[in-house]
């Protein structure tokens, strides 16, 4: 189970009664955000999901709409006690910016791991930015992006090993500064066969170590790997993440299968296409031609321009093209579970 | 008249219902504020007065809950189309704090000058702190201070020009890194005495020049200057502003005969004074001793720590020290006019 937690939805600036957009995923008691523009930190208290298990911060790109709140969440993560490693990860510059802003906060109680990821072939590369990545915090290394341009010119997405059953993948979205898009993963192991278990004549002791993806060395020095008794894998969750970004190809096949697409939509009406066009945003119809294009479950919109203020108004216009479309408000909250149920992990 | 806008009351971090502390004063159509921690925007659009006519900004110390909204707000005046420089006064260290916050905002439509306020003799020095003022915003040289320790051990007061004829100081607080109080003051000339001028033939196409400070040459040759008609200057505005600090000798010198004393109070109960001590702030009743002390007229309580939830139920023990204390609440506004009027400025 994925709790998630859309902090904000604003763009550009926080507001009275509107946070900057931010993310915030919690999977077996560890907590990872996407974004932290300035102030994100309320709404993170009023989510009330703590601090201390924070253990990674994505960031889509270094608008300080996006990252302006990451000095101040920093101390506050400090000060809930945490001392175990924070891996900071975002496009290429990363290093550069978080040392910036670490003048004001000099002094951290637990060790920041920052990595880059590195830009897919032919995404626009960052002025000034740094070369080198300041941790080794998530598995990612540089060279692996650059054996081709597969599917349709697409780089190949690739999967990046976060904790536990956790991974994410990302893809350049289309903004005036480097900008990546995220999908998180949590796979799912095939389902257990007791019946095949009994057949093999494995005892009881060795079915939750099977379970688990241990291979077992039994008593009679037989050798039983996981799928012996497994079944293939299935369907996990998937949730997606974009802002800020025009519609692109590239975040159509990020998205794919998504149960939960979050989506900036800049502007409601469809007649500012011209100027999400010039600002390198979305309009709603856009982001829900996306979703629709990308197959996903569900449509939230978010990452809005700070005169729009009631985005629900709009909301028509996306549903036409998605139907599955929610208008996203502060500190919405969801659950994602296996398509399948969270209980089936065993075949009957 | 002085508007004054208590942004916000917190310290450490910005809080569900509670913004940090922040000062907000304009006069003549200017407006300047002290400190602007994460989210300091939000208040400022609360309060209604615009971004545009922000002409300085005062930092006490460079602690992430003072200055981490800088970023954001330089942003938020950039989109407001003011593009005439803005100041950004401070203890020294200021530019590179302020350099190394400008990576998430690279390019604002109007210039930025840094005056870093030489230290006191005897006051910390700040660790890494550049040397240099960035700017000439405000009309300050080191050498000034050097000249000597006088009134008791003190550094004395020196006043510094800011606008029309408002003016600053600034004193030493004793923090745990460089901090600064400040007080602002508004002067005020004599009054004009129209019977003088009569007296001296003076034409009334000409009082207008001499009560705006003008010397004036007469069509008979004769040269008039202000002092003939105007009577001594009068008592005009004074408001002080202190956060980080435990009470000081300097403090109670800087606020003297302030009209209004917005001072730090971070813990209510007498019986955190131990506390306070070792953080370095200080418990309302210290407050209160300060304002009583510096024979001000109002004291304001802000920078509340994070655990006092309710300020007002602790006003007891300052009032019992300086009975006309309030305390501080978010976006508390008053107007300060002159101690005589705000319509006397002519003498019957």
């Amino acid at each position: 189970m994925l709790d998630v937690c859309l902090l904000g939805t604003g763009g550009m600036m926080p507001l009275p009664g509107r946070w900057l957009t931010s993310l915030l995923l919690r999977y077996n008691g560890k907590m990872l955000m996407v974004d932290c523009g300035e102030g994100t930190q309320i709404p993170l208290k009023l989510a009330g999901w703590g601090f201390k298990p924070i253990d990674a911060i994505f960031f889509t790109h270094y608008h300080a709409d996006h990252i302006a709140g990451l000095p101040g969440l920093l101390l506050t993560i400090g000060n809930s006690g945490k001392d175990t490693p924070l891996d900071l990860i975002g496009p290429p510059g990363l290093t550069r910016v978080v040392q910036s802003l670490l003048v004001i906060c000099p002094a951290l109680p637990f060790d920041i791991r920052a990595t880059e990821l590195p830009l897919p072939r032919g995404a626009p590369s960052l002025r000034g930015a740094s070369g080198g990545a300041a941790g080794t915090g998530a598995n990612v290394d540089g060279e692996a992006e650059a054996d081709g341009e597969r599917d349709g010119g697409l780089a190949p997405l690739r999967d990046v090993a976060l904790f536990d059953s956790m991974s994410f993948q990302y893809a350049p979205a289309d903004h005036n500064i480097p900008c990546l898009a995220y999908s998180f993963h949590i796979r799912r192991q095939g389902a257990f066969y007791p019946a095949r278990a009994k057949e093999l004549n494995i005892p009881l002791k060795s079915w939750s170590l099977l379970q688990a993806g241990k291979t077992v060395e039994l008593d009679d020095g037989r050798s039983v790997t996981p799928d012996m008794v497994l079944g293939p894998e299935r369907r996990g969750i998937k949730l997606s993440y974009c802002t800020d970004s025009r519609p692109a190809p590239a975040l159509r096949r990020l998205f794919k299968d998504s149960a939960l697409l979050i989506c900036e939509g800049m502007y409601g009406d469809d007649g500012e296409r011209e100027n999400a066009i010039g600002k390198k945003h979305m309009i709603f119809s856009e982001a829900a031609g996306l979703a629709r294009d990308a197959g996903v479950g569900e449509l939230w919109l978010t990452h809005y321009s700070p005169a729009l203020q009631n985005p629900g108004e709009h909301i028509g216009a996306a549903r036409r093209v998605f139907p599955n479309t929610r208008a996203g408000s502060d500190l919405l909250t969801t659950k994602l579970i296996f398509p399948e149920g969270e209980g089936a992990d065993t075949a009957r």
